[in-house]
């Protein structure tokens, strides 16, 4: 079997092109299932690149408003196989104080959202729960349009798996000083991101302030859930937003830049934060 | 409000380029829940762009194993809200014949592939769970590498709304006189190709055969469970597949291709079915 937290692993291609055909070595991203449990009960299963685990589970968490903080979290610990410890494919989470008190009823709140939004289901019933869950975003930053022009180009520095299988998706946090301050890379895009917010959260630094978030391809609907848990103000995406990315970041107060590339962007809700803009 | 059924909505963006800063209209890919019942009980919830909603309940469903025919469907039909009847967030699929016979112990058999998965859940236990629901793809199609390198112009003949928004994914079937028989667009790539399995199942043209199946984006796990599902033969991705999107196309039997592009592409299971390679 291959190194669970493997982020690629190499496969055997037959190539075409137009100068003919022939087979070479290539590498491909890992992906594998990661199951999240929550004091030893299965809670979610999440097609993962292997690697910073814990991370991706406190940050799902999060963004799912189980947990608000580190102080509601207990322990997180990989579950290991008794004849195969190398397998790392399950996290379980213990939650501590007012977190575990309330997870019964918000396991059963979570779970009204779905069976009690009758045929009303319509984004507008997602946003209205997600404001209940967090307040609008702090607003402390100011970024120039060079700045944000820049990012996915910094972001890209990160991005050595992708370099490597052209098949991951990347997120990172960068300050005013242009530092990146936390990058991941994932087959799955939301994944990146709770990975580089989970981080956060297990240091004690959530909201997360003065960091805008770059996604490396579209910004969705689950994108901006989890930027709005972290109280994160600036998103950046190098791809198109969808319409619910557009009408949450607006009512999250946060501010949304799409088709950052080509040292330019768009320039969706919250301009204030833009200079200029 | 919206008409949900619209694929893309304008909104008012500021745009910043090397040229400089302006006001202008755009649009974006009109992303919303979807809501799947099972006999009016909840099954999941899905974030999609409106429009084909049947076929995606009934693609759906095929994957995940709880219908294999047109033929276990007694009715999918749009949940009208009461004031609103425009809004179709909700489809309700009712299951006849053995299909609702067997859909207690179905969804319970689902519930313990995560429950019973213990610390052995890998890439491993999702493979073996699939064969038990499906066997391997039959063998009937050849096809030449000058025509899978022709699909990803194909597909884009077809991606009406990406042109308009950059901001989704598409999915097209296509025979070896390369007409396109079914094309989705959808802000979630599953999405797009249960749309177009869906659309055949519920013209009782499933399993698929003499289809190639192309994405526009990367193969992952779900893409080529789907099309293990729907009996599909041949896979080509844009994009680059996961390494466990080529596990599963080596376990079902499907050729799977990707990077195709520039005229060439990357070969990675069953080569046998593309002429010379």
């Amino acid at each position: 079997m291959h190194d669970p937290v493997e982020s690629f692993r190499r496969v055997r291609v037959r190539r075409f092109s137009r100068a003919g055909a022939g087979t070479d070595d290539d590498v491909a991203a890992t992906e594998e299932p990661l199951e999240i449990r929550l004091h030893g009960k299965p809670f979610v299963v999440t097609m993962r690149t292997p690697g910073r685990d814990r991370e991706l589970a406190a940050g799902f968490l999060l963004s799912e408003g189980i947990i608000r903080s580190a102080d509601d979290i207990g322990a997180v610990e990989h579950c290991r196989h008794p004849q195969r410890p190398e397998v790392h494919n399950i996290v379980d989470v213990y939650l501590v104080g007012d977190a575990a008190a309330t997870l019964a009823a918000r396991l059963e709140a979570r779970r009204n959202v779905v069976t009690t939004s009758a045929c009303g289901l319509c984004g507008r019933v997602t946003i209205d729960s997600l404001r209940a869950q967090a307040p609008r975003v702090a607003s402390t930053m100011r970024v120039l349009p060079t700045f944000v022009a820049s990012l996915p180009a910094r972001l890209r520095e990160h991005q050595h798996v992708f370099s490597e299988t052209g098949g991951l998706h990347a997120a990172g946090l960068f300050g005013i000083d242009a530092r990146c301050d936390g990058s991941a890379e994932d087959v799955g895009r939301h994944n990146a991101v709770d990975k580089i917010i989970g981080a956060r959260l297990l240091e004690a630094r959530v909201p997360i302030a003065d960091r805008a978030l770059v996604v490396s391809g579209r910004a969705s609907f689950e994108i901006l859930q989890k930027a709005w848990m972290a109280g994160i103000e600036i998103v950046c995406a190098v791809s198109a937003p969808s319409s619910l990315a557009i009408e949450l970041a607006e009512e999250a107060g946060i501010t949304l830049l799409g088709f950052v590339r080509d040292g330019g962007f768009n320039l969706y809700t919250h301009s204030t934060r833009v200079e200029g803009m």
